[in-house]
Formats: structure tokens, C-alpha cells, sequence
């Protein structure tokens, strides 16, 4: 295809019919990533940050251009302003984020994948691709259910039940989950033909109901507040419990339950996580499952992050009553160390996914085993073949294993912060999360003592400097750790700024931790806040 | 990784550490999948299917196997079991879906998606892949509005408001179309905070709507029964005007709009279709501009299909009256040859996405350039990297070409179905899309004297032919039709089931046409319904 010169029919067929030249950018950049991932990242992504004001110029004609561009100049063309420009997932020093390092295989098998090109919406269209995403659907509701061999047997790839629904990630799981749970809630009674056809404003006139609530924690991810906006039941709706312990309390869950029933609405759902985004804390599961059984309400569990845990038998524990959960979210892009993309809810019951089934004519005929019946998203990529390649090569056991290092690592990592008179841990791992901050022994020793409003004046101080060292270590790009913001029982009242640190990655490595440390208190020291913090007149 | 072996840390190291080596099997797929993917596909997809009963088989097991698998004993398994039972969508006769060949250069860089692994729900975990997916959802407004140069550079980057949203696919696009539409019409006002925070239930009574509605054609997409059943609205408001010449009467949508206003209900949304899944027909998109704009409501296009129509100088007339839609779908991996799962929907108004518009602490801070603070998706994969190298690659004079080719061949093989007597056109092409029936010459000659009753007595048998030959063209491999049923002017108040033909795949010669005919008319003279339809007593 030749660059600026006019389109040809001829010169389009060659991208369709001729592959690139061994030799070709493209095919260069190609061997390199197949080679040494790391080496790639490391030579192209730029470490010294540019601003995103800066990085906008290069995104900023807003035209099509008008003539087609060679692919290699294209190809040198993203290294440049794409790849350069890009964060460097793989790097073992980049530990703020819920995305790491993946394995070797899924770079050839993603181009398999786009190669099959294939939608899963029909079977018409995917083929092996639809038992292929039932029997994975199936090995996740049996890690999560344990159900016994005839359940599996009757709905795995039952036309009328389904397991669960694949989708593109938590959110649109989480949206599943509680569109099944309204819709079961407010189903057809009567004259009444249920929510799904009459809508929620005749729902609730005819079975009475003021408001439809759904109760979490503060720690519950964003997209439960999209869900209920979404469904119909109003942000407010979303009651999120104060939680300075990190975990939602059965207890208050219950009272705020009460309490809104009690004025003439309805619980629709109690979602618990497994794994909160930002500490990684577990809800008490068990419990919670009894408040909702109490509630006659759906429960849901959250376990997009710590699902995965399921796979070790040594810290399964921790997410115990999960399986009295009647839907379940997982996403196997994070600690299943599958691409972007790849998210899954579970049933507890292969009826539920029921309350959302839709046909059409030309596809999802009734009676089909078309998995587009059930699912929120429509025509979608083939994901299912990336978890269930991972789930085969690394096994339960491998899987285990990957579970269990992470989990060492951040309990190391918090001894290492311990054993630091310049940082204070702020949440403890319960997965592989943690959160702390810079505070110089000085001012922690101030700290112990201080009046609460002298505690809040200090606090905010150190805010400063946690913001300012996160960010300065982010720019100079050898490391990357995250922040956000807590509410935490030993400050009472108060929301302070934290690292937030993700030990996902099974590359990182003690010295690692140890560096970034070094480097955390190396900026901070340096730091004009630091300064004050330390003065005998701060 | 050994093979049914004790995993081990090591072990585990290595697949995120060490490469494939280049004679593995899955460096050997890969290879073949570069070098000539057409003939990877020929060699390993096996023509005879399977039934779906019998690929189950093959998934059944519903344990995460315990032990990991050795990378390639796994890839032998991945050909053996997958890809021999996957379709065949690259292969030119292959025209009875939405999804066709892909361009090479998407192999690769598929790979380099991959091997970066960005996500961009906030800008700390995708960096410049944020600026470069406005820049693509800038290109395609500027296409569909043609804005002012001023317009895109206020607009492009801005922080508080935004062009459209990318997402998986055309489903998630009109339901985040439709959930701006209605949180738009139910906005805060006095002492209402608004349907995003209050609920359904409380905007219409606040409002004093007993139902909101949403009109489309029948031809319009399922996902619009899914859209109102998910916003609260209900089904039953889905108001689906017949339409025998296969678009949306504007006189009739006005009509059913007027007598659902007059029952205390108010219109939503009217929805126009500019190239249906089934015929590929566009709805008259300024004729229902103007009824959208007597009602007060918006007008939502579902372009999915047809929006790339626009690159062609020739026939982007086709689609006039779209640049007066409050919000535009288009799907890129249809007409745009992009691998699946890259929807977009795009806003004339670039404050609207406001209205479904959220923050949270630790991610899509106010101010923030987040993507995630608009979109429906949280976390996702960065696929707008490869409409971003397809928009470069093709050009705006590429992808005309590809669209010119693809009308041309829908009216060639228009001409070939009318040159031949025992074959009946029933939709032309607008687009690229027709529909089809084997119809004897004989029968042909009976259907145009016959009465009423007769005609609904031979077209079942048609339809009866119509089923048969599809499924038996499909089983035996070599090419492959969809079928759907239609309800057509010439045959009133009886559905009919046609061939459907889609001629988006630029490798599709007319000696393939000709073949699929060839090889319908062969089985289809083979059948008893055939036999039974020329008999004189039929």
C-alpha cells in the first residue's frame, strides 16, 4: 500500500491477502515482543513522563486522513507517540496497579484469537467457542459452588440455564448480577407481567414498594453506583456503609436495612467483596449471606479481585460463605493473568440468568443455545479461549501457587514497612494489597500523642507529602506505586491519603521492594514538606 | 512447565519469563498464522461440522484441571479441539455474517496490544492511549457531524465533557445511547435531583409520565428490547411499527408516538436504523429527525452497520439526516475490518455524556480525564488502538473503496439472483446486505396467479426449501448463507424465510457468487420439498 498516494483496490487486497514481510517494521516489532517482552518495554516505553496537555498534541486532528499510510511507517509511527507513550504493565517495579505481568502465551494466542476472529453472540458464529465458554463459565461456578456432578451434567450446556455470562469486565458483571436480582425480585404476579416487560415504575406500584435499595460498604467498587443509575433505582438507592475497619459490618448492614424497610421499601441486594479495589479487604461473607437470607434479598459477591483465591487451599478460607452468594463477579484479567477483557458472573441458581433472556428472530431463536441470550453485551470477542488456555496451563495448582506468592510477598512487604521507622503501614494485607505512607519517626511519635486536632493538621501535612512523593516517583519512572484516599479506625473522622501497593506481579522481587522504599524516602526527604513535617515548630 | 507434573514456582517463572521457543507449536501456529492465514484456516477449521451435541462432548469436564499442561501439548489440543470447529471468517464464501477477512496488519498488532496490555478506564493504567481513543472518537464525529475546527478543539480533550464513549460492541453503544437519552429527559429540576439519583419511579411521577417509550421499525436491533428492559423502562415500550418495505414510516412512528402521548405517556426516543441486520436497509434518518424533533425527544441512529458508509463520496448520501441524531452507533468491527469487540457511540452534544457522568476516590477523580467517568464499561482492553491504525493505514479513500466494492457486489449478485429464473430476490441491496430465496421457475408463475391462501401454502413450502438448503449448504463446508424471516411488501401479513447475503469480505469474487448458486440450486433440486413444489398436484 503505498503511503499518500491514492487507494487502489489492488493495493487493498494486499493488506487482506499478503502478510507482512519478515523484514517489515511491523514483523520486527513483532519478533521483539515474541523475544523479550521486558527488553521491548524497556527500550520503547519513555520513563521520563510527559505531560497528558503535551501527549494531546500528538492525539489532535480530528480528520480522517484522507490517503492510506504505509504500515510500516504506521508501525514506527505508534512506537513513537503510542508505545513511548504507554505504561509499562509488565515491569516488576510497577506495583500500583491491578494489571501485571502476563504470561508468554497469551501474546501468541491472542493473535490466534483475532485470526479466528470469532463472536460468541450465536453459535453461528463461534461455534466451539459456545461449549467452550459454558464449560469455562462451568469451572469457575464449581471452584465458587462445589456443586455436585449431576447439577453439572444437566446445565452446563443446558439451552435453557445458564451458569453464568462472560462479559468484557467487573462492571458490566456487577450490572448483570443486580439486572438478574431486579428483575427475579419484581418478576411477572398476577396480572402484573413483571419488571422486565411493565418497567420499574409499575414494579414497584404493584408490589408496593417506595424504593429499591441495594447496601455495600464505602470500600463497594463505582460500578454498583452505575448499576442502580442503570436499573432504574437512583444513586441514592445505593446505601454504602461508613466502614473504618475496611469490611462491611453484618450488624449495621441489618440497621440500614431495617431502617429503610421500615419507611416502605425494599432491599433488592447485599453486595459483599472479596477483595476491595482499593485495600483488598474481604467483607464477612457468612454473615452477610445470613443478613440477606434474613432480608428474603439477593446477595452478591464482588470477587472481581480476590476471586482467584478460591485456588489455594491454604487461603480459600478467606472468602468462606461466598458460596451462599447468589451471584458471583470475577475477572480473570486480573488475578488470572489473562489479557484486558475478560470478566464473568456467576449463578448460584442456572434459572436466574432467566429473568434477562431476550430472542430475536435471526438469532437467539428460542430453544437455541445461543449465549447471547443471556448476556448483557451482544456481539463480543472470544475472551473465553485466553482463560480457558490459562486455566489448562497453569492449572489449579500453578494457579495456587501464583495466589500464594503474591499473598507472601505483601505480608513481606508489610514487614518491611513495619521494620521502617519512616513509614507507617495503613492496612494490613488480607490478599496481596496493602496501603502506607511516608511518616517520618519524629512525626510519628507526634502523632501517638497529639490532640485530634493536632492529629488532623499532621494528617493533612502528610497527605501533602504522600501526593507529592507518589507523583514525583511516577515522573522520575522507575517504579510506580498508586494512592487513594481511607478512612481508618485509628483516625477517626478522617480520610488520609496512602500508597496503595498491588503484589500481583510474580517478578517483583524483596530487592525490588526494598528500592522502591529507598526511593520513596529518598523524594520524600527531599521534599519541602518533609522539612516542615520535621521542624521542631511544625 | 512440565506436563501433569507438581507445579513449581519455577516453573511458573518461566512462561512469564522466557519465550516460546521458535520451533514450539505454538511458534509454529503462529508462523503459519503470518505467513498465509487463509491457508492456516483451510488446513486446520474442518469442513464437516460436527454437531453442537457432539463438540460438547469435548467440554465437558467442569473441574479446573488440577496440574498445569505443557504450553504446547496445549496448543495440539487448542487446533485438535477449537480451532477445527471454529468458522471460517476470513474465507470469501463465507457470506452470511456481519464479521469478514481482516486485514493482516491487525495480526501483529493484536499482539502489541496484547503485549502492552493498557486499560482505559483512567489515564494511570493507559496513559496516551486515553488522548488517542478521544482522537478516534473525534475523527468519527467529525465524519458524522462535521463540526467547526473550533468545536473539535474545545471538545476533543476536554475534561468535562466528551464526543462518545468506545465499548464492546453496538449493544452497549445504544444502551448507553438510550441511558444518556433518558437521564437527559429526566434531569434534575427543583426539588428532584433527577432519575440518575432518584430512580425510575420517582422521575415519572415527578414528571407526570405514566410510561416512557422508545420507537423503532421491527427491523430494529434486539438490543433495543434489552436497553429498555435494563433502564427501567420495560419491554412493552419498545414500540416496534411494522414495516413491510423494511424501513420506518415516519408518518407511522409520529402516529404511534401521538397515541401513546395521548395517553399521559411520553416518547423517549425514536430510534433509526441506517442499515438493518437483516436487509441492510436505512430507516428515512431525516424524516425522523423531524418527527423526533415535533415530539421534543431524542433521535438515536443505529449506524452499527452502515456508519461507514459515510467514507464514501458515492454513497454516504444514503445516509442524510444522521447529523441530525442526538447520538450515533457505529461498530468498527463490522464495515470497519477490525477485529470484534469495538463498538463506539458518538454524541452531537458534547455536554451529554454528563448526564450519566461518575467519580470515585481512588480512580476518575473530579477534573480528571478519565474515560471511565462516562462510559458504561469499567475496565477494558485498548482496542481503539487498532481503529486508531485502521483509520491510518486505509484512509478515508480506502475504506470508500471498500465500500464501493461491497454495494457494486451486492448489486452484481442482485443481477446474477435476477438473471436466473429459479432463484427470487425479495430485499435489494442498499447497502451490501440482500436477501434471497430459491424459488422454482414453475413455482415462480403459480405464485403470481395464485390466491391468497395459495400463496401462504407455497411460500411455507419455500420456506420449508429455504431451511434445507441453508442448513445442508452450511453442513457440507464449502460456503456459507444465514437465513432469517422477513415480512416483505409482495406477500402481506405472512413472514417469509429468505437466504440472507452479506458482501462485506473484499476477497469474495463473482465466480464465488456464481458458485453459491450453483451449488443452492444443486441441493436444492435434490430435496423432496422441491420435488413435492414442482410436482402438478402440488
Amino acid at each position: 500500500m503505498l503511503k499518500k498516494a491514492k487507494a487502489s483496490l489492488e493495493h487493498l487486497y494486499r493488506v487482506f491477502t499478503v502478510p507482512e514481510q519478515g523484514d517489515s517494521k511491523l514483523a520486527e516489532i513483532e519478533q521483539h515482543l515474541s523475544a523479550n517482552l521486558s527488553d521491548f518495554l524497556s527500550q520503547h516505553v519513555v520513563t521520563q513522563a510527559r505531560s497528558l496537555e503535551d501527549l494531546e498534541q500528538d492525539f489532535a486532528d480530528f480528520r480522517v486522513p484522507e490517503e492510506p499510510e504505509f504500515v510500516s511507517a504506521h508501525a514506527e509511527h505508534l512506537l513513537d507517540k503510542l508505545v513511548a507513550n504507554s505504561v509499562n504493565t509488565y515491569s516488576p517495579t510497577f506495583i500500583g496497579h491491578m494489571t501485571s505481568a502476563l504470561p508468554y502465551f497469551h501474546l501468541p494466542l491472542s493473535k490466534l484469537l483475532v485470526g479466528l476472529n470469532q463472536n460468541p453472540v450465536k453459535i453461528e458464529t463461534s461455534k466451539a467457542f459456545t461449549p467452550l465458554e459454558r464449560q469455562v463459565l462451568g469451572m469457575l461456578h464449581k471452584l465458587i459452588y462445589d456443586d455436585s456432578d449431576d447439577f453439572y451434567q444437566a446445565h452446563l450446556h443446558s439451552a435453557r440455564r445458564s451458569l453464568g455470562a462472560f462479559c468484557s469486565g467487573g462492571t458490566v458483571a456487577n450490572i448483570t448480577a443486580l439486572w438478574v436480582a431486579r428483575n427475579n425480585l419484581l418478576k411477572a404476579d398476577g396480572d402484573f407481567k413483571g419488571v422486565a416487560k411493565e418497567g420499574v415504575a409499575a414494579a414497584m406500584s404493584h408490589y408496593g414498594y417506595k424504593k429499591l435499595a441495594v447496601i455495600c460498604s464505602k470500600r463497594g467498587h463505582y460500578s454498583l453506583s452505575k448499576a442502580v443509575d442503570l436499573l432504574g433505582l437512583g444513586r441514592e438507592q445505593l446505601l454504602t456503609i461508613d466502614c473504618p475497619g475496611q469490611t462491611l459490618s453484618a450488624e449495621k448492614a441489618l440497621q440500614a436495612a431495617r431502617k429503610f424497610e421500615a419507611q416502605g421499601n425494599k432491599v433488592l441486594a447485599i453486595v459483599g467483596v472479596a477483595g476491595t479495589t482499593e485495600t483488598g479487604h474481604i467483607d464477612p461473607l457468612s454473615e452477610l449471606a445470613d443478613v440477606a437470607q434474613q432480608l428474603g434479598c439477593h446477595f452478591h459477591v464482588d470477587a472481581a479481585w480476590g476471586g482467584p483465591t478460591l485456588f489455594s487451599h491454604t487461603h480459600a478460607k478467606l472468602l468462606t460463605g461466598i458460596e451462599h452468594a447468589d451471584s458471583v463477579t470475577i475477572d480473570a484479567h486480573k488475578q488470572m493473568y489473562v489479557p484486558m477483557g475478560a470478566g464473568m458472573v456467576l449463578f448460584k441458581n442456572p434459572e436466574d440468568s432467566n429473568a434477562v433472556r431476550h430472542h430475536a428472530n435471526y438469532i437467539l431463536r428460542a430453544g437455541s443455545k445461543d449465549l447471547g441470550a443471556t448476556t448483557l453485551e451482544g456481539s463480543r470477542n472470544g475472551m473465553a479461549m485466553l482463560v480457558y488456555s490459562a486455566l489448562h496451563i497453569f492449572g489449579r495448582s500453578g494457579y495456587e501457587l501464583l495466589v500464594d506468592q503474591s499473598i507472601e510477598k505483601a505480608q513481606l512487604f508489610a514487614q518491611l514497612i513495619n521494620d521502617d521507622p519512616d513509614f507507617e503501614l495503613v492496612t494490613d494485607p488480607t490478599l496481596c494489597i496493602l496501603t502506607y505512607r511516608a511518616c517520618p519517626r519524629i512525626v510519628q511519635a507526634q502523632l501517638q500523642q497529639a490532640s485530634s486536632t493536632d492529629k488532623e493538621r499532621i494528617n493533612q501535612r502528610l497527605d501533602e507529602l504522600t501526593v507529592r512523593v507518589q507523583k514525583q516517583q511516577r515522573e522520575s519512572g522507575k517504579s510506580f506505586v498508586s494512592r487513594t484516599r481511607l478512612e481508618v479506625a485509628k483516625y477517626p473522622g478522617q480520610t488520609i491519603t496512602v500508597f496503595r501497593v498491588i503484589l500481583a506481579n510474580p517478578l517483583t522481587t524483596k530487592q525490588d521492594l526494598l528500592d522502591i522504599l529507598a526511593e520513596q524516602k529518598a523524594i520524600s526527604e527531599k521534599t519541602q514538606t518533609f522539612q516542615k513535617l520535621i521542624s521542631p515548630a511544625a
